[in-house]
């Protein structure tokens, strides 16, 4: 029988599983709900079910897989195979996630960080076409960072390497969830953007739909505010070239620390397209040092929600 | 006989020799001057001819030595061994630096950029204290970098990987040599410092041993601004924090990005110590994220000139 990968990307609101061939096709996909009740306890026993359910389901044998990998929120202790601090899942204590699900499913088990995972789908099977340096940027509520560098993902001394959200952009700029201020996340997630859109309304006074709306105390989406800039909403251009801005200084940045051949931009944010990117990308050129430019490019993302699955299977391939 | 590596530092000014142990101890030290003329062509069969009678001189054996490692300015192919581009070498055209010391030995050659090696030095032997996540800045005449990650000295798709000296950390700020604006190296290299010096010194009217030099058309050098804050000159504290300034965004960011266990901060601009450090450090804090801030540490560089042909020579290790 063909050896196969399970990946896993537990989110918030659902966990997504996939079985992958070797070569990270995917071959099923399903997701369940996220169970966050009694402190997150449901989540780990409900995982090892739905593996287990959908192994029998396909008719497919345990000892054809190889292992599984999962994506998570939270500090995770890769070594160990535990979870801590993951607040949109209730983990407030360490969860020893490899031990159970091993346990639980008979097949070995491999955890990591969701935007350090989806990086690795984005770069094995995604836009940075399995280079060994590929640096991949998520821009969702919040924003996030995997680092492949040297063909090898980065973690740093304490798990924190690759937190592009919190990159100094602006100094003594918006302050920050974290507690410092002027950080990329304030102002190019899906809620940075819709900072920017309020602030920049504010000083305003031309038409503008966008405008109107936020004078009018309508809800402000990033959606709505791309939207409106490719109808050509002059307020809307003006927020577009401020977040492209911010972004365009961060990535110049990565690029001038790392070189990575791509920077690939997913998440929500990345929706926009190249709408987003071409303008992202003359803020690149100018704060990206000449071989940088060159040799680094800016693409979007191309496995959209199938990054974590995949990104995930990928870290089970140590076990073949 | 014991097993030897030797490294190589190679300079404008001066070629840097060592004879170390496996384990990193300098064991011979001695160095030539750097023959920049006719194109540079005298500097390889110089190189090699330093070797070849040092070798002789201290009685040993080309069959001890596992391999020689070199830094060099310039753009280096490490697979091929060659060099381009080294203008203070007057090397303008690609140089088979690998192939002709090989032959020219007998021993075996590998070869990286100097901030690479300098790095390599400071994390085998020094202030890196042998560890995997170790980020290297030299603040000398420009800013060099070098960066190891996950165990691994990084590269990037072009070599460019650790251009700390081209982190954009003033938008419209000034104009560098590399045709961008406001690269750290403008602000805080040696040559930085002092273009930071005459434009504070400008709109400064108080008193100010600073000050007058700067208005008596004196030299003004980055050792005499640090000199003079350490005697509390009021316009001297004021470039120094400025500097730190820079220094603590630029590496705040690189912490976020990379989250190493130490930031070594060495070259000639380190040589103002502590009082450097801990004004860097101060910003470094204000601008690194949390998790950054309590496992990632700047220090200063330990091994002096020697970072270089100790950090070389740990290039030839592979070879053993």
């Amino acid at each position: 029988m063909d050896s196969k990968l399970i990946g896993v990307d537990l989110g918030g609101t659902t966990i997504k599983f996939a079985i992958l061939t070797l070569e990270g096709e995917v071959q099923q996909k399903w997701s369940v709900e996220t169970n966050i009740l009694d402190e997150g306890s449901h989540i780990v026993p409900d995982i090892i079910e739905s593996i287990n359910h959908h192994i029998d389901l396909y008719k497919m044998d345990k000892s054809q897989f190889v292992g599984i990998g999962m994506g998570t929120p939270g500090t995770v202790d890769r070594d160990k195979g535990t979870v801590i601090g993951a607040f949109n899942l209730n983990w407030k204590t360490t969860q020893n996630v490899k031990d159970d699900i091993e346990a639980g499913t008979g097949i070995k088990f491999a955890v990591d960080n969701d935007a350090n995972v989806a990086g690795l789908g984005e770069r094995w099977k995604g836009a940075g076409e399995n280079g060994d340096d590929v640096s991949f940027v998520t821009l969702g509520t919040g924003i996030g960072g995997g680092l492949i560098a040297g063909g090898q993902l980065l973690h740093g001394k304490a798990g924190a390497a690759g937190e592009i959200g919190h990159v100094t952009v602006e100094p003594n700029g918006y302050l920050c969830t974290c507690g410092k201020r002027g950080c990329l996340e304030q102002y190019a997630s899906a809620t940075g953007v819709v900072h920017v859109a309020r602030d920049l309304a504010e000083e305003f006074s031309g038409e503008s739909t966008l405008k109107q709306q936020a004078d009018d105390g309508q809800d402000i989406t990033s959606k709505l505010v791309f939207d409106l800039a490719k109808d050509g909403d002059p307020l809307a251009l003006r927020v577009v070239d401020r977040v492209s801005y911010y972004l365009g200084l961060a990535l110049g940045n990565l690029g001038n620390t790392l070189n990575p051949e791509s920077i690939v931009i997913g998440g929500g944010v990345s929706a926009a397209g190249e709408f987003l990117l071409d303008r992202v990308n003359d803020y690149f050129q100018q704060f990206a040092f000449s071989t940088v430019r060159t040799s680094t490019e800016l693409k979007l993302a191309r496995l959209g929600n199938d990054a974590g699955v995949i990104g995930a299977a990928s870290l089970a391939r140590t076990f073949a």
